[in-house]
């Protein structure tokens, strides 16, 4: 599909891609697409009539004049298929319609911001935050590290989606730099392994993860089934899930971490649609209808996963990047839709809006892996291009995750994941 | 203090209460007070003059036209505090301003709906929702269960308040009935440990627990200080963590409690403010400025808990009603101002209206559990009133946690926290 607007070949946000997302606009916060390096400002264009050639969305206007874009979501699938079809169009060198936007410069003056200039946010209310641990080599890896080979998997992990609710207040949009968090930590665990001290992290790491939104929500009491729960999907952002693992490491018997991950979590503020990746549907680590799977979870279609390249980015303060992980989509066990089955076996609700993270989604070769802790195992240093060496990040560190689905000029991405660590706070 | 309305001597809501909860009201949701047998509809009274005589509250009378608590929360504890004051004055027999209500018929029958005829809600929008496990009866009781009395308590347990975070979405008022959850578990974990089975849980069972609300925000990597932790608490409710054991044995490795827990957790209606609380200020299980603690999370004070009998009551179907234990809000080892203080020092922010639970209150008495798992062992059943037996609860089970502070004619309580169970849903 060619575009009568300029969009760059290495563009994450191609014609094929049209992701939603929210940006500040004069003093409101509107929604809007991102196409090249442009955002298209909905609010503007709706209320110009841009939406006149599409009689389906008439009646809901309102949802581009609103500060999240949770009513967009919860107009469903079909509506959100319809809109990105219809901007396809809208923005095709043959487009049907060409006096909305290619003819009509006023428009395209106040409807179109450089996306240089655009300040995003968190593109939706989110409800509750929910974080699975669907990436097998990770839990695998992780395992070996804390119990060894033999019982590296606990029993339950091929059987479901293991997960655990995470902190929503402090979801940020990348971009957002971020302290380095405090508090208990084992500073010499091998002299006394019971007397923690207080102290700035000192093994802060990263995750890289894809996540989910919600769409359509499901009433409290009533579990959503495996063949309908991808119509609960919104559509799917990349994820930093920030861990200081020597926080966690004391804190997380019994129950499992929290404030070694409630300080913050970095996501892309465009929204990729569900149908949006629907040609990059492959075959995760096993088939999404495997026989050994209990029926709520067993998908029909074999192909449950994505492939979607991905990759993290660090730099060093006044450095040079380095690419210290490639890896992809398509290490997962579980699906999109398999996570919202299993959180909705028990009658849980799901809202618009909630947002359901994958887990750290590594490969199993060296320099596939999401995670600092899995990539050194706490022994062999990384290696940055400066010739310095990281175990955990430092202060000024630059983490950007990056992933996009498709070949070049029709790239389906999410764009960076930036985030900045900043000095712990003075108390 | 006497008030010129009737107030039962056993009711929770004395004139030493003025706990604040949501209303229905015609068709929308109004902030009210519960006092006696009555409500006050403070949307009524506001809008009829009735804060007239409180010039502090004058520029802020919209909160009392808002469908949650959380505007008016977030005004902060001295406003809570004069609001509560000039209300107990309203409705004492000897008030200074008789012509408000006392002598005001018309205002008394807009805006005083009896008890029996209201409809109560979720106080506050719940932005995030925080179990901790601050109750050390419980955390032995069930670490003796788990893993022998030598190595009951974790390591970390006496160093920091061990928290996991719940499941905003479910939390439902008092008299929300709740569905059998369905989901993962071990049929018979002694034939074959690894395999699970598709069920309605078997092992469902209660939490008896106290929940504060934030009303105080902070901002995303400002810790808040102990010192100034408790102005940040609106107040508190009585809490049932509903609990699917089964599930959660299956499922909780290694990431902690996940759909054992997201099916339901029920809370009372009215909010009870931290300042009514005050005059029962107790030491907990240890001085809340015991050396032992990191500075961060040492109070100046000792007295760090309340003096707050508990009770928890289960009636089978069509049975009598049976008291199955009684504890006390002051089995606890952590106060609410140490979670705000602990759960802040990472940099989280919490926001308005966001809960945070205690962690089951239990004694060290037999009967004073509050949880079935710790009463039965799993060994020697509860017998109800009509003879029957428990390890768990049945279908139909109706739960009554209750909570009063104070003694006769001037109880500060919580009113009852009430769910009945019902069969699991058919797929």
């Amino acid at each position: 599909m060619a575009s009568w607007l300029q969009i760059p070949k290495n563009s994450p946000f191609s014609l094929a891609n049209i992701p939603f997302g929210i940006i500040s606009a004069a003093s409101s916060r509107v929604p809007a697409i991102a196409i090249g390096d442009y955002a298209l400002n909905l609010n503007a264009f709706a209320s110009s009539g841009g939406f006149s050639q599409l009689p389906a969305i008439q009646s809901h206007l309102n949802v581009f004049n609103q500060p999240t874009l949770n009513d967009f979501a919860a107009l469903g699938r079909p509506v959100h298929r319809q809109v990105r079809e219809y901007l396809q169009n809208v923005f095709r060198a043959d487009t049907q319609f060409p006096q909305i936007l290619k003819d009509n410069a006023a428009l395209q003056k106040s409807a179109l911001v450089p996306l240089s200039e655009v300040v995003n946010h968190v593109p939706m209310q989110i409800g509750d935050y929910t974080d699975f641990y669907a990436g097998l080599n990770h839990a695998y890896n992780i395992g070996v590290l804390f119990r060894g080979k033999d019982n590296a998997l606990q029993p339950n992990y091929k059987h479901l989606p293991v997960a655990y609710h995470g902190r929503a207040s402090s979801v940020v949009p990348s971009g957002t730099d971020l302290h380095r968090p405090q508090g208990q930590i084992l500073a010499n665990p091998a002299a006394d392994p019971k007397l923690p001290t207080f102290s700035p992290c000192k093994k802060l790491d990263i995750e890289l993860e894809l996540a989910c939104f919600i769409s359509k929500p499901n009433d409290l009491g009533k579990p959503v089934s495996i063949d309908e729960a991808e119509d609960h999907i919104f559509g799917l952002v990349l994820m930093n899930d920030w861990s200081a693992r020597d926080i966690q490491a004391w804190e997380y018997v019994p129950l499992g971490p929290f404030n070694a991950k409630n300080f913050g979590t970095t996501i892309t503020p465009w929204v990729v649609l569900i149908d949006a990746l629907e040609p990059f549907r492959t075959t995760g680590l096993e088939p999404g209808n495997r026989d050994n799977l209990l029926p709520y979870l067993r998908e029909k279609k074999a192909e449950n996963a994505y492939e979607i390249p991905l990759q993290v980015e660090v730099t060093n303060k006044g450095g040079k990047p380095t690419i210290i992980a490639n890896s992809n989509a398509h290490n997962l066990l579980y699906s999109f839709p398999q996570m919202v089955a299993h959180h909705t076996i028990t009658g849980c609700n799901l809202r618009t809006g909630d947002l359901l993270g994958s887990g750290t989604i590594s490969g199993s070769e060296p320099k596939t892996q999401g995670s600092l802790l899995e990539q050194t195992n706490g022994k062999t240093p990384l290696v940055l291009a400066d010739g310095s060496e990281r175990f955990f990040l430092e202060d000024g560190d630059r983490v950007i995750l990056r992933g996009s689905a498709g070949t070049e000029g029709n790239y389906v991405g999410f764009g960076d994941c930036v985030g900045t660590i900043l000095p712990a706070v003075q108390l």
